[in-house]
């Protein structure tokens, strides 16, 4: 058999249920992790541990390998270059991946299209974010002092361009004073506006070379400290038009950005029921965990049948509600004796355990739960969740 | 985390398989495979290459695993007492596997505890085949001369009580003559009657040490030449309470044996509306890969969970109709081409490969599809077994 090797860069979860999807399709799978420890280190055959930021270890990876792909978006762009140059096919490509690298150059690139964001700029020094403030508050830079009363466009959100996951890279400052600690990194800053949003919405689809798209549900996604805490699929109650227009301006970004694999665009459905463009995220998504249980085809099976530009499987719901719940540590370490707590009192809960020591706060697992009530569905995942991490003991 | 180390003896597609179901529950698995190249080899991280057959490498293998389960039966009986004297947890246990490793011994103990089965006996030589033949015609041996037209018990079934699998080491004879081969390989024969079967059905359960058990719904399994070729879950038209005395049956024979983990009942629904057992397996089988995608917790899964003693998952179905059917292999050693297609013309279906080599009539891998209309499950199924193999073109 002529089956390809699918070679991924990076061993964290992602990696791991992508390896996980991997097998059924028969596809032969390397991964280049940066310990034998990472979580899908732990269940692949063939690792090679080494440093994604070297590109002799890059090139060395790839050979035997038919395509890459990414478990994260920290391999410098310049090196992906070089191994497209090398004849590597790398999915999603350097010129489409850096805009789910770079923040600077996704507002821009979005901005080229036509696509709604939050207002935003580059700022330059904290004196330059209170300039930026005025400016969103409607009032000019020739109305006198900058106001750090948060009247002024205050708060502002400042992010840095490159490297931030995880509310990691991002501050919501009130004042110029508070906009001091995005800068000490000496990476450019992005400045938006605070987006008055009612929710949190992402759409997400797949994208083949030859093409061919699919687009799953839009989800609703609740944050908890700058992490994805839940995810409802569909999210509720909204607009079949809405969730229609979110669908195609995901579609319309995968196209003209060239983007090859998931595709996840993070929304916000604002108070005043506009879509804007958030975050992008070009591999498989934790806004997308939900589909390994609640769709006919899970992004990860659809990320490996993509990157290696076979037809897309059906991205539609198996369930009328599904609801992931992010399981991160808590203080005690050894989970065991609570997830078989939660699979006694749930047979139907879906688990999905990452191998990775707990520590507080780390995401180290998720749960799917699906059904026809809603309510019932979110108290399972949340007390699967909450009880795994030691928030809940009952 | 304290998470376990299941050792899986065997490296076959149904380890594979159960890897793949150890990942989501944080399962670190560890194989033992006769080559690199096996199936399960080529996607687990831990593999050990050795011979089942030999104790010491089974007791090396063991250290370090909490638990030893099978992909096949065909590890010494001694072996695993040995193993289990040295204080592994060896899950099904001998004293439950050697039902599943020798039919003499399993048609023994189904009639001690008066479970219905095809009428049998352990046969020393062709001509006891023909008194077996006169027996069960009900013609006795004292009629004259032992019929060998077929009038007299003919055909019967031959097996070797050891070491058969996929219709090897199973002969149908209408003669004494027919009947001297079975005995050459010097293993015990057992003779059972040929039964007149209206069809074959499959009772599916899995049970755990604390002695929890789920039975899977009664399946219906089409043999070809003597091989699974389709599943259909649920067995069509079965009268439920029929299905409830397989199940129960099933149930049964899990407690009586003692047996841990997954357990296929094979059973004959005769013409009378009888149900007889016809082969028992201790691990994953052919018969339930319909769960995969079509029940809420997959045979892989339930045993995974079964030989660590944890909480069982909810076993009902997700679909009206599950269909599973094998690929074989054909004449073209090359299936991708036939793969990508079968994905472009039905993005439902769902495909599992097994990493094998194609060699004609070599189970390399199945397809599922679900949905609520049978016949239209049937023919997705059909098509995409038919086409991967060869034998559809268009």
């Amino acid at each position: 058999m002529t089956f390809p090797v699918v070679g991924m860069v990076g061993g964290g979860q992602l990696a791991r249920m992508t390896h996980e999807a991997g097998i059924p399709l028969g596809i032969k799978f390397k991964l280049l992790s940066d310990t034998p420890q990472d979580s899908a280190a732990q269940v692949v055959s063939e690792v090679v541990v080494g440093d994604y930021r070297d590109l002799d270890t890059l090139r060395a990876f790839a050979r035997g390998c038919d395509v890459l792909t990414f478990d994260h978006e920290h391999v410098p762009t310049e090196h992906l270059r070089a191994l497209e140059a090398d004849g590597v096919p790398v999915r999603p490509g350097p010129e489409a991946l850096v805009h789910a690298q770079d923040k600077g150059v996704m507002r821009a690139k979005l901005d080229a299209i036509g696509v709604p964001c939050p207002r935003h700029r580059i700022v330059s020094d904290p004196e330059d974010v209170a300039r930026f403030a005025a400016e969103v508050s409607g009032r000019g830079a020739d109305e006198g002092r900058w106001p750090d009363d948060g009247s002024g466009g205050f708060p502002v959100v400042l992010k840095t361009v490159r490297g931030g996951y995880d509310g990691k890279g991002v501050w919501v400052v009130r004042s110029s004073k508070e906009a001091e600690e995005p800068f000490r990194a000496g990476v450019p800053v992005l400045a938006e506006e605070k987006v008055d949003f009612a929710r949190e919405l992402a759409a997400n689809i797949v994208r083949s070379p030859h093409g061919q798209a699919v687009a799953y549900p839009v989800v609703e996604s609740i944050q908890v400290n700058g992490v994805c805490d839940t995810v409802i699929a569909p999210a509720p109650g909204l607009d079949p038009e809405q969730a229609a227009h979110a669908q195609e301006l995901a579609l319309r970004i995968g196209q003209e950005l060239g983007v090859v694999g998931h595709l996840a665009v993070e929304l916000f459905e604002t108070t005043d029921g506009r879509i804007l463009v958030n975050e992008l995220a070009m591999r498989p998504h934790n806004s997308g965990h939900w589909t390994q249980d609640g769709a006919i085809t899970s992004q990860f099976a659809n990320h490996v049948r993509a990157v290696l530009d076979l037809p897309l499987g059906d991205p539609r719901p198996r369930a009328r509600w599904t609801v992931m719940a992010n399981v991160l540590g808590g203080d005690y370490p050894d989970m065991y004796s609570a997830y078989l707590h939660c699979m006694a009192r749930d047979p139907q809960l879906k688990i999905h355990m990452y191998g990775k020591d707990v520590k507080p706060g780390r995401k180290v697992g998720h749960v799917n739960t699906y059904g026809d009530d809603l309510a019932e569905v979110r108290e399972r995942a949340a007390h699967a969740a909450g009880y795994l991490r030691g928030t809940i003991t009952e």
